[in-house]
């Protein structure tokens, strides 16, 4: 029987979880993320559709849910804080029973801010209390966090997933991606990961060159995808490399992803492990939600 | 009396000059680039409803007009090979006047194309024969062109239009980015600059620290436009240093874009000049013209 409901409210999409204590019971998600609304009522509405078979238990959500075109504008914290996001309910226990908003977390110099990763970070520190390191949680915008003591310390932002989305899909380069996975294992990756890393000054010059090897019949265009995702992910350790170089490295993030930010990491001498990006979010869910209840008790 | 028409062909818009040799007579636009057309019918049809009152004048084209999608695929020439380009005509004289179409350049190592710069490049070499050095074309797709002997060396190719755009109207950036034109006196324009030309690896995390400064509330939100300019610019500047450094510099684009990519060489210790690029183009496609009748006569 499920006592409560985690829920992980991005910009994009909803997704949530029946859960008993930290057992997934049932899962449901929808594309109706917070972009997707336009006032707390359609927050209060959807959470209801969505939630009708599983009863009015308490619901403790992180994301994006929480920003301020999102239900309830729930503050930043500072870095350096404690990975545990701190709860705020929604006014007037919508639906019946409570709702919880996990808050994010800010950085001042220089500016910086995430919302749901700091839910993940605190999953992973249950699991791992004295984790001392880097978490890495690549995605739309990826993060690099750098973990001691229990607290976030301080973090990075690259707009990875982002810029390959828009290269991919809306730019020029369109035309001479092929569909498909990334493929790992490939030359092309590899060898464009480590001239980003190595060079990234050129990396910029390479992107058209996708284009123009398409345009003049040059072979291997199967490829062209794959060195366009080991140029921007080589960019994006480039640019975190202060972080994770010479430190125990943690990747959480969806499974086809971090297991790209893995291979890429490895090939750098990291020898990077890769935990569940949603079990590190119930997990922090979960945390914080207890220790919601203890501080109210 | 105008006796030939220029024009100026690309991806998303129709330039025409009615032309009384190097001499402008009249000029319109539209928005019906190669993008907009569906065939060659298309093309035939535009240039008739675009130069009506103008009379049946010969019409010499650069751009994307003579790609592959565009009306008749003219090929690529392939560096080295002189700026001039060579024309190619349409079919059946299409409204009773010959259409003769600039064939673009190609590069093998790295691959490279461009269509619609190679003219602009014999247009500046018309005025300047002797030019020996770096020709920088900034636009949607910057191009480096590397001249001496009246040859098209080399080039290199820079999405920095294509990324500034799609970064400052479609990425998570546009909530932050106020309306207005890069101030290039800026002393954001002008950090980001420098920061991106001597610590590319850190440019890609600096981006997102614009949207962030503004989340949480930091002065100066006016500045992340000159921050995001400054910053494409320095990695576009960094990634074709090699071309330019210690070279004769000539940039022939838009006026605004040509001023920000003048200034930004100046910091860097170059004395770049700055020319027209739409009188460029048009006296290339002169030239061509000239050595077209010349050669058939």
């Amino acid at each position: 029987m499920a006592d409560w409901i985690a829920a992980d409210w991005g910009t994009s999409n909803l997704r949530l979880w029946a859960m008993a204590g930290l057992e997934v019971v049932d899962m449901r998600s929808s594309d109706r993320g917070m972009g997707a609304m336009s006032g707390p009522e359609d927050f209060a509405r959807e959470l209801a559709r969505m939630t009708t078979e599983w009863g009015a238990l308490p619901v403790i959500a992180c994301g994006m849910v929480g920003a301020r075109q999102g239900w309830i504008e729930v503050p930043y914290r500072a870095v350096p804080c404690p990975a545990m996001p701190t709860l705020t309910p929604v006014p007037g226990n919508p639906g019946g029973r409570p709702v919880l908003i996990a808050g994010g977390v800010m950085q001042q110099t220089p500016p910086e801010v995430m919302r749901g990763e700091e839910t993940q970070i605190a999953g992973i520190l249950a699991a791992q209390p004295d984790f001392d390191g880097i978490i890495c949680l690549p995605g739309t915008h990826t993060k690099w966090a750098r973990i001691s003591a229990a607290e976030i310390v301080n973090f990075q932002t690259v707009m990875t997933g982002e810029i390959y989305a828009l290269l991919s899909r809306q730019s020029v380069l369109r035309f001479s991606l092929p569909d498909g996975d990334v493929d790992l294992e490939s030359p092309a990756f590899r060898d464009a990961l480590a001239t980003a890393l190595s060079q990234p000054h050129l990396a910029w010059a390479k992107l058209f060159q996708l284009r123009a090897a398409g345009l003049i019949g040059q072979p291997e265009p199967s490829l062209a995808r794959d060195r366009l995702s080991g140029t921007l992910i080589g960019l994006d350790l480039g640019a975190a490399r202060a972080n994770w170089l010479g430190q125990q490295v943690l990747i959480v993030g969806a499974p086809r992803l971090a297991t790209l930010y893995a291979a890429a990491l490895r090939m750098q001498g990291a020898a990077p492990v890769v935990g569940d990006a949603d079990a590190a979010t119930r997990a922090g869910l979960w945390s914080a939600w207890q220790a919601y209840q203890k501080h109210r008790g």
